[in-house]
């Protein structure tokens, strides 16, 4: 068979159609066919080899929704026609500590969806079975690609750190992890303020369920908001004014990092110290995580903010990404 | 009355006696005539004004241990005669949230013993009620000064983030605090190794408990550490090879700091993201911290290595510690 994408050949150039045979399927895996995916920056990193990992050529794409077209012999608890989702992993070593412990995106042989493998901007996307995560009853299909990746990487913060709803969050950039970081802050019960350099954006960051709205780039915002907050979850991969931004942090605060900076942090440990404060980061989610998400969102009515493009549109779709007019979310379209 | 000290006037000088008039003793306060006083290379700093925060004249001294000889009106709990020892902190305001919420050592009002105020290489010390921490049966007292502060400060970790018997710990630098931190991390359960730059006292660090010995300036050490630590405490004040010690680290492994080095640690976000990981800092300990601190020792036999020096010869013993000579804490002897 034939899976055909739209792949990269090369950094800075567009995505062209392409065509790959997956070979057999696999025992652990299972075989999607793509609805729509959802384009995230790290899409355009891999595109453009930022990160020094990307293999040519790939076909990006890691927050695909689809239906199952076929399961390997060892897949389970999934069937045939069920809707599911992918995300920043498709498959991880099932046997090691974090594996068997429940937090398969820490496993170190964690395999990336788009990096040494084909992604979801595709006809048909394969994934190892558990990563395969059923989409349940009352999460709109169509607008729930976002939540497998830029979803579930701010919302384990939450979960992994028992964040309370009596707690205070800062949430930094909003944009297309942002705004689903303020969502869920706001239905996790905690005071929330969104942090962004776009004060043409503090309306809608409110009507995502900011309490507050503060200027990254303002110093005087800053300022006002010295010792207030217990996380401040940083979805942004541009250098700040991380003294400042430390010092948003009440005692015990931490400051949690979801967008690969490439310039050091530069971290001062009297800050660290006086508060009793961290600094910490983490990658995408585990599938139990992502299940758990897809159930706090459908109770709570949660749903990513997107734009639609066909994906014969694919690079004005990524343009418009690059472009900062995202609003939150592109989504590409597929297969009806 | 009087209270009779040794004191720095200005940064760089010996300290020389010095005499003070406490005046009335405050309802809050217990006045405690010191027995023995560690010192903490934090008391050098404060000497020096390393920190830009002394006020000169200063009585150094902040691991005081001796006997309540008076009560304020509002003391609490304490009893005249009581064997009691102070630490960094010497009083908190007793109403913001960490200090009701059982944290004193995060309440922004914390007052340090030697920072404005006087310390205990003097006959006497007082401090607010809740920072004389009684001292229990099966501590040795003349021995117990530097777990007031050094003690405490590498304790509070292992307590605050729920260290694990089944984890493996860290400790860098074998020192006042390190050598503690060692002990601790053994009876504690956890697999323990040092990493010391100072080969000579890899044999000391076994016999504190140390299952394995690394050198922190050795490359291959340090790789041959890479992936294998639940919590790396850093209790040295100098920049080290800050992405090597990072490597050393789990997924959700922590480095820890409680050396206030001055110079900046270079954060690599995605040291961070890909393992989940964090870097954090605490100070001291609160109080109830501290007892349970004590209670520990007394039960798994850990106490300091220390020398003794007689006040008289103050000046030598700071100098044998600046000159990296302490094994493993230098305690002044101040009064039968």
């Amino acid at each position: 068979m034939t899976i055909k994408g739209w792949a990269a050949t090369a950094a800075n150039r567009p995505l062209e159609p392409y065509e790959y045979d997956p070979g057999p399927l696999r025992p652990d895996d299972v075989e999607i066919t793509v609805e729509t995916c959802g384009i995230c920056h790290s899409d355009a990193s891999v595109m453009n080899n930022e990160w020094g990992m990307t293999k040519y050529p790939v076909i990006p794409g890691h927050e695909a929704i689809g239906r199952i077209s076929a399961l390997g012999s060892n897949a389970k608890g999934l069937e045939v026609g069920q809707r599911v989702g992918v995300g920043w992993a498709s498959a991880s070593c099932m046997h090691c500590q974090p594996c068997l412990g429940g937090e398969q995106n820490l496993c170190l042989e964690n395999v990336p969806t788009i990096i040494g493998r084909h992604g979801g901007f595709a006809d048909k996307i394969r994934v190892q079975w558990p990563w395969a995560i059923p989409i349940p009853e009352g999460v709109a299909a169509r607008e729930a690609g976002p939540l497998l990746c830029g979803g579930v990487t701010v919302f384990t913060p939450f979960y992994t750190y028992g964040i309370k709803p009596t707690d205070r969050v800062g949430v930094v950039g909003i944009g297309g992890l942002g705004h689903l970081a303020v969502k869920f802050a706001h239905a996790w019960g905690c005071e929330v303020t969104a942090f962004t350099s776009t004060d043409a954006k503090a309306d809608e960051a409110r009507a995502f369920g900011a309490h507050h709205v503060a200027n990254t780039r303002n110093d005087e915002d800053l300022k006002r908001m010295t010792g207030t907050l217990d996380l401040l979850l940083v979805t942004v991969n541009v250098p700040l004014n991380w003294s400042a931004m430390m010092a948003t942090l009440r005692p015990n605060g931490r400051m949690h990092v979801v967008g690969a900076v490439l310039e050091p942090i530069p971290t001062n440990a009297f800050a660290l110290i006086e508060g009793q404060k961290s600094i910490s980061g983490s990658p995408n989610g585990a599938p139990v995580t992502s299940q758990l998400m897809l159930e706090f969102c459908a109770r709570h009515d949660i749903a990513p903010q997107t734009e639609h493009f066909p994906i014969a549109n694919v690079n004005d779709a990524i343009q418009h990404l690059l472009d900062g007019k995202a609003r939150y979310r592109v989504v590409l379209d597929i297969a009806a």
